[in-house]
C-alpha cells in the first residue's frame, strides 16, 4: 500500500501563559505545578539582573550565565555539568533564542523539564528543535524532551528591547509564518496559525516601534511570535529557513536580521506559484490589493534591514551560499529552485535590492497545494 | 500579585495522520511507533467489520464491542476488565465519539496509550476530555492520559456515513468552532484554528452531501473536524456547549443533532456583543455581507435539523433546561445570559423558529474580547 498522500500534523504538550507584570508569580506556579524544588537558572550575562527579579523567591540552586550564540558544545557541556553538580531538577531559562537553546541542550541529556521565560520574539521556546555547534558545525535535532513544559510570557520583560532588535526579531518571527505555508509538513492547521501569528505581528510592530513601553502591543508581539513558532514547529523548515540555515552555518551573520533580509526575496519567488500562500498572506493585510506589495510596504514602514552585504556577508561567499542552500530546498516547495535561482535571490538580497515577484514561466502554473508533497510523511 | 489578565493556551502532544485508503498501514505504523504488541480493539457492534479490515494484521489480543452512548460506567468497567484480562498494552478505537470515549475510559485507569481511528466528525479524538455516565449522571474530566497519542484519519472509512448523520456530525463540529470564539480560554491561537476548521467544514459539507463518496471532500471534513476539536480543546466549553451539556445530561437527545439545532440561536445571541467573533465568522464566509445571514443560509442549504421538539424534548422540560443551563454560562461570554435569555433561546430552538440576532440594549455595547475574562486562568 502506498502512502502517497499522507498529511501529518504533530503537536506537543505545552502550557503557554501570558500575563504582563506577573512573570515572577506565574513562574513560581509553573515550577510548583511540575513538583520541582531545585532550579537551575540559565541566563545571558547581560540579563542576570532581569533573571534575578523574575526568579526571586524560587528555590534556585545554581545559575549558568555562560550563554553564547549557536550553543557551542563546550557551553552545553558546562551547563550540563552545573546542572548535575547542583543536583537541579528543573531548568528555567530567561532570555532570547540562545538562552532557550542552552536550556534545551541541558534538558536533552539531563532529563530535567524546562520552563522558558522569553525576552525576544525568537520562538525557540515553542519548538522541540535543539541545536548545538561543535567545531564550526551546527547539529540540530528534534526531541520532545527539549520542548519547554511551560512558557511564561511577560510583556514587561521586553520593553527594553531596542527598536532595531525588536524589528529584526519580529521579522524573524514573521518569517516563521510565511515560510510555514510551503514547508514540508504544511497543513491547514499550521497554515491557519501562521496567518494568525503574522497578523498579530504586523498589527503590533508599528505600535511597539513607536513606543517600546506599549505593553498591550508588546504582549501582542509575544503572542504573535508564539503562534508563529507553533505554526513553524508543525510545518517544518521551508525554503526560507533552509537558505538562512546554510548562510548561518557557513558565515557568521546576525540570525534575526539575516532572516528578515531574505524573507521578501523568497516570498517573491514562491508566491507566484502558490495560490494558498497568496490567500493566506492576503488575510494578513486585509484591504490590500496585492499581498506581496503589502509585505514590501510593511517592510519599508518598519525600516527593515535590507542587505546581506550590510550584515557582513562577503561578495565571494554569495555563490557558495547558493550552492549550499540549493541542496536543501524541500521538495514541498511550490516551485523547483535550482542553484541559479537561489543565487539570483541571494545576489538581490546581498545588494539590498527591492524584492520582486519572479513569474512562473510556461502556460501551466503547476501550482502545488499543501499536502501535495512527497516528503510530508 | 494579582493575575487579573492571564491568558493561557494549553496544547497536548498528539500525532494526527490523514491518508485516504491507508488506515490499515498507518495504524500498524503508529502501533509500532509506540512499541506496543498487544492491541485491545474498541468498536461498536455495527462497525465490527470495518474495524476488522482496519486492524487486519495487527497483534489484536481482544475486541470490545459493548460500546454505548455516553459511556455508562458498567460499559467502562467491562472494557477495562477485558483490557486487564487480555494483558493488552495499547487501545485502538475505530468509530465515532462514543467509541473513542469508551477507549478513553480504559486509558484513564489502565495506563495504556490510545490510538483513535475516527469514523465521524465528533472530534473527541483531539481532546483530553473524558466522560462517564453513572446512574444517569455524566461525570467529565480532563486528563492528558486519555488524549490519543495518535489519530489515523482515513476518508475511505467515512463514505458510508449517511447524509443526515454527516450533516448533523459536521454541524456539531462547526459548533466546536463557533463556540470557541467566546469560550473561557479563548485566545488568538484557538480562535484562528476555529475559523480554519469552520472554513473547511463549510466548504466541504455541500460536496459531501451531494456525493458521499467524494473522498477529497470527505478528507476535508475530517481535517476540518480535527482542527475544530483542537480549537475547542484549547478554548474550552462556551455558552453553546454549556446549554447542550445541560440538555444532554437531563434529557436523552441525539448529541450531534441537538448541537446543530442550538448553534445558530446562541450565535444570534452572542455575535452582536463580540466584534472578534463577527470578524472570525466573516472569514468563514468570504464575500458575504453579513456573517450571521451567511450562517443561516448555509444551514438552510444543508437542510440542518431545526427543532428541539423534533428531537424529542418535551415542552414542560424547556424551562427546566434553561434553569440548568443558565447556571453554567461562563463569565467569558461576551454578554451576560440570565435564565430568561437562555429560555428565550431554547423556546425558539424548541419551536424550530429561524434563529435571529438579539440586539444588545443600551448605548454601550460593552464588548468583550478574548482574554478579557476572569476565569481564563
Amino acid at each position: 500500500m502506498t502512502h502517497g498522500d499522507v498529511l501529518v500534523h504533530e503537536s506537543w504538550g505545552q502550557r503557554a501563559v501570558f500575563a504582563t507584570g506577573a512573570a515572577r508569580a506565574l513562574l513560581a506556579e509553573e515550577v510548583e505545578r511540575l513538583g520541582r524544588s531545585r532550579v537551575l537558572v540559565v541566563v545571558a550575562e547581560g540579563e542576570r539582573e532581569l533573571a534575578a527579579r523574575v526568579t526571586e523567591g524560587l528555590p534556585v540552586v545554581a545559575t549558568f550565565t555562560g550563554v553564547r550564540q549557536h550553543v557551542p558544545m563546550e557551553v552545553a557541556e558546562e551547563a550540563r555539568r552545573l546542572h548535575r553538580d547542583s543536583r537541579a531538577d528543573v531548568v528555567v531559562t530567561v532570555g532570547g533564542g540562545s538562552t532557550t537553546g542552552t536550556g534545551k541542550a541541558v534538558a536533552l541529556t539531563e532529563g530535567a523539564p524546562l520552563i522558558a521565560v522569553p525576552t525576544t520574539y525568537a520562538g525557540s521556546e515553542a519548538t522541540p528543535v535543539w541545536g548545538i555547534t561543535d567545531e564550526g558545525r551546527k547539529t540540530t535535532g528534534v526531541d520532545a524532551s527539549v520542548l519547554p513544559k511551560a512558557v511564561v510570557y511577560d510583556a514587561a520583560l521586553t520593553t527594553s528591547l531596542p527598536p532595531g532588535l525588536t524589528t529584526s526579531s519580529a521579522l524573524n518571527a514573521l518569517a516563521h509564518c510565511v515560510d510555514s505555508w510551503w514547508a514540508p509538513r504544511a497543513n491547514p492547521l499550521s497554515s491557519a496559525l501562521a496567518a494568525e501569528g503574522a497578523r498579530q505581528l504586523v498589527d503590533a510592530l508599528p505600535a511597539v516601534r513607536q513606543d517600546g513601553a506599549d505593553l498591550r502591543a508588546r504582549q501582542a508581539m509575544l503572542l504573535g511570535s508564539y503562534v508563529a513558532a507553533v505554526a513553524f514547529a508543525g510545518a517544518g523548515s521551508g525554503m526560507h529557513h533552509k537558505i538562512c540555515h546554510a548562510l548561518g552555518g557557513a558565515f557568521a551573520l546576525d540570525h534575526a536580521a539575516m532572516h528578515a533580509v531574505v524573507l521578501p526575496h523568497v516570498a517573491g519567488y514562491n508566491l507566484p506559484a502558490s495560490a494558498d500562500a497568496r490567500r493566506r498572506l492576503s488575510s494578513v493585510f486585509p484591504g490590500s490589493a496585492d499581498p506581496f506589495d503589502a509585505l514590501l510596504s510593511f517592510y519599508a514602514s518598519v525600516e527593515a534591514p535590507r542587505s546581506l552585504a550590510g550584515l557582513g556577508l562577503a561578495e565571494p561567499d554569495v555563490e557558495r551560499a547558493a550552492e549550499l542552500a540549493a541542496e536543501q530546498i524541500p521538495s514541498s516547495n511550490p516551485r523547483p529552485a535550482a542553484t541559479r535561482d537561489v543565487a539570483d535571490i541571494l545576489w538581490s538580497a546581498w545588494r539590498g535590492e527591492p524584492a520582486r515577484l519572479i513569474p512562473v514561466a510556461g502556460p501551466d502554473l503547476g501550482e502545488k497545494e499543501p499536502g501535495d508533497t512527497d516528503d510530508g510523511h
